[in-house]
């Protein structure tokens, strides 16, 4: 296929190489040209503008925020403009409701078609192309963009006709793991009080019921104290719960579980937690309960038989 | 092993049953005499009273609550009152905090042992000698359990000397799962509020980060609105997450989340819930965001490849 | 003074009454015509349209909420686009930050001065000319408007040269009231469950601490559960309450008990409370309780000497 | 009257003044001998023991907490076990729910009387006999304490034949004081951020629907962040609400605020605050912000008209 791709920062490289790997022939452009350059390397062709990128089949977009999805789609010199009619526009980026609802109808009124593809996993599934796709828009649309989810990811989620259900599904997948952190937080801090080490404890909760990839990830960054340097940074989990609460105001879905999470970030974002990791929303619980900041198991006192 | 036993619920009777089939000499006692005609015939002795359960090395107890744990240890013919120095009183209920310091003292004053030993598991888990063990209590006293331990569960977890820790751990874990609910509750609410089927949902989920038995078992009942017959009814999570409160008192430990879910257990309750299992925290969630009860999946819209 | 005058409802048309009696030259709009029939009987001259009440020293706008104000002011035949240079517009309605702003910033490059005066008070206050206007913006545009708030209001609060600052100070008064509902029937529904009548306690309550005009007013609706008609409806609620969190999330200001509020008013909405006054949100305290709605106090049984 | 009177803290030595100034004739009781010597001096007799505090037609409590007051009421040389058939108990320290219920019930055992009446005002109101008594307990019993309320308060509020209402409203008071801080904290926090000097907001707030006394003095000391040295500590608020949620957990009533608000408390006693003003939870508010701690007012910027 002839794909374009625009958004060339940690996710979006390792998607864009591993469509070049699956043999697409690729068209990428990123507002830092010198992202593009191993990408070049690769074999994938280097666009000039937003327009260069958006002479194929599809565009696929992996960007910040609403802000730069917007910009890059339905500015004046944006997607919109240029994308020809019946091409796709498959974004990846983890945005809120009313802007995949605004980039939707844009793309209607052009004759375009939109689809939400946003995925779960960080940027080593992402290079491994193990991501988790999930995707929602017209089943035409769909079934066009299949070899795209192919080659990024290890499995497709398809959700309907409405992209806005994609951007949705994303939106809460990442509450859920901002409240599995909030809820790990309190559970070990009320432990470490309760005189049970952090790591043993989560040795006990990961291999009974909670064994999920997000308590042992989260889990372990929470007892080890390890928040920095930053995977996810706090101020990305404040964004994509703040998304949760835009969305439920639409929705006219009460979350209280989100709303305390958020509050809880802002609050660790304005008392010195901007440059950690997501997972520091755990050690908030710590701090709260007067003990002192977790550090890595060094020989964990933990038994188990 | 000589062992007594006390408390012959669901749980009980099939920890009780395994003991028996491990070959243990098992005494069992029942405040309803007719929960042990089953044991009976399997070989145990039925006991009079608490008194004759307290002739062996250990007495496991397996009750409903504090209150019933203190009055069989605690009362005037209870285990206090007729266990031999030395021996051990495994308690495997979920108690409380100030339950389970009252206990080890009691029976440190009394020449005895005390090892707190609450289980994770459903009945079934029970009858397949599945549980996990979380125990904690002076070394010997958990040495000398161990084939307790094995004969009734898959693993255990030792959590050091002092049994309250044990106990903490067991309360933490109910309130995490309580926490799970909440959160998927939420989530699918979220979902279908914007225009997300709760099964296909959960089946991204369950198949991405979220693939815990916590989120499989409860997820599917809040998708399902499958909240009677209840398997562990609303007023014992709203018991469990209270004690979780009670402890982060007594340790000085913030419990944002748990203090959110736990008025959220006594409103289900007082609203018509007191019946149902306590995943229906997860139905207030649909009803509050305006949404019908959610049914059983019959031919799910859900698509995935 | 020549004063244009937007936006005829309840609060709007009180206020205006109050500037024509008070000896203003006053051209009134209305997007419904026969709203401004009353006040062309006691002397207001009646617009065609927007631009026909811009051509005074200053236009004061009364509207429903963000979107209307916008449309009205910023829009193709706007108060921008016809206001004349220098001239004042006074927004009285209770709108965002953002919008706030928005306005701020499109006054200012029209050359024309913006000033924001939300008021406290209800429409008998309106009538009465007994609001309070929170007024800011620049000094000399402040003076200017002297007279426009002493028809209006018995009393002015000068907040300083940023309209944003009145903008805030209206919304956190709301949410403020917002709270001593929530507070109230939280104490209210305790006390019921504790044997204490409503209005017994509230007797007690209003005549020790608690006897602001906010505790008197809302507790009588919440202890007579007198939710209808609405005076100000719960959506109403939901929406300021929101702006509040809207202006939090922009000041980086966690909110926890507005986040709280805001899902507690969508909950009574969803639930069949649309058109109930705000004070219900008062009421789910007692339905949460399992306690019957209130009602009225016939004969209290409140004793006091 | 012959009144008894146990516990001479700041309140206690005030309300027992005054009941020497009416003329009573009072014998007073203190763990620390040399807090009773001032009202020896204003001529109360001084009493040995419990006991001889128990000669009387009352016996009034003003002590510390529930385990004082169950120590001094229940314990082997209690007031229970000294006074007379129909004598009558006053307890006026703020209780849990179930130290009241097993207060009544010792009492009516014993054949003698018991009466709730815990009041509000700070020790500067109780120097001036200016507290509000809240009373419940039987009838006649109730009429007899009259002389007693008449000299420590300056109106008294009857709830009726059971002490426990009393003792919830007194807790419920408390629970709507702590709301007020934190809800005041709040605003003032988003204000602050909002470019709103704190204390011309709190002018504009009090002067317009939220003029209470409780509005008042923790507005004040929420603007000032004058939070030490405290005149009711954190821990004492933290116990309050603290009851509060007992009560509700005993009475089955959610109270949403209330849990928020404990953890708060906690919180702040965790990070620092243990010796300040319970006032401080509002200072938590502006640190959760990012605000500096704030000041008092020097020469305030707010105007008014």
């Amino acid at each position: 296929m002839h794909i374009g791709f625009i958004g060339l920062g940690g996710m979006g490289a390792a998607m864009a190489s591993n469509l070049v790997r699956a043999g697409h022939d690729l068209t990428v452009f990123n507002r830092s040209r010198d992202k593009a350059a191993p990408l070049a390397e690769m074999g994938a062709r280097v666009a000039e503008d937003i327009a260069g990128a958006c002479t194929g089949e599809c565009v696929v977009t992996m960007l910040a925020d609403d802000a730069a999805v917007r910009a890059v789609a339905l500015g004046p010199d944006g997607i919109v403009a240029h994308l020809a009619p019946g091409a796709i526009h498959i974004s990846s980026s983890t945005i809120g409701l009313d802007c995949s609802k605004a980039l939707a109808e844009a793309h209607a009124a052009a004759g375009q078609r939109f689809v939400a593809a946003p995925v779960f996993g960080r940027p080593d599934a992402a290079e491994a192309a193990r991501l988790f796709v999930v995707a929602a828009g017209a089943p035409e649309a769909l079934a066009a963009c299949e070899p795209v989810f192919d080659a990024i990811g290890q499995r497709s989620f398809l959700l309907g006709d409405e992209p806005s259900a994609a951007t949705i599904a994303k939106i809460g997948g990442n509450f859920l793991i901002a409240s599995t952190i909030e809820a790990l937080g309190e559970a070990l801090a009320l432990g470490a009080r309760g005189g049970i080490d952090p790591h043993a404890y989560l040795d006990l909760l990961t291999n009974t019921l909670f064994g999920a990839p997000v308590h042992k990830t989260y889990g372990a960054l929470i007892a080890d104290g390890a928040f920095t340097p930053a995977r996810f940074a706090a101020p990305l989990g404040a964004k994509d719960v703040g998304l949760a609460l835009e969305a439920a105001r639409a929705l006219k879905v009460p979350l209280p579980l989100a709303g305390l999470i958020h509050d809880r970030f802002v609050r660790l974002i304005n008392t010195g937690g901007a440059e950690r990791d997501w997972a520091a929303l755990g050690g908030l619980a710590f701090e709260d309960a007067g003990l002192p900041p977790q550090s890595p198991a060094a020989a964990s006192d933990a038994e188990s038989r």
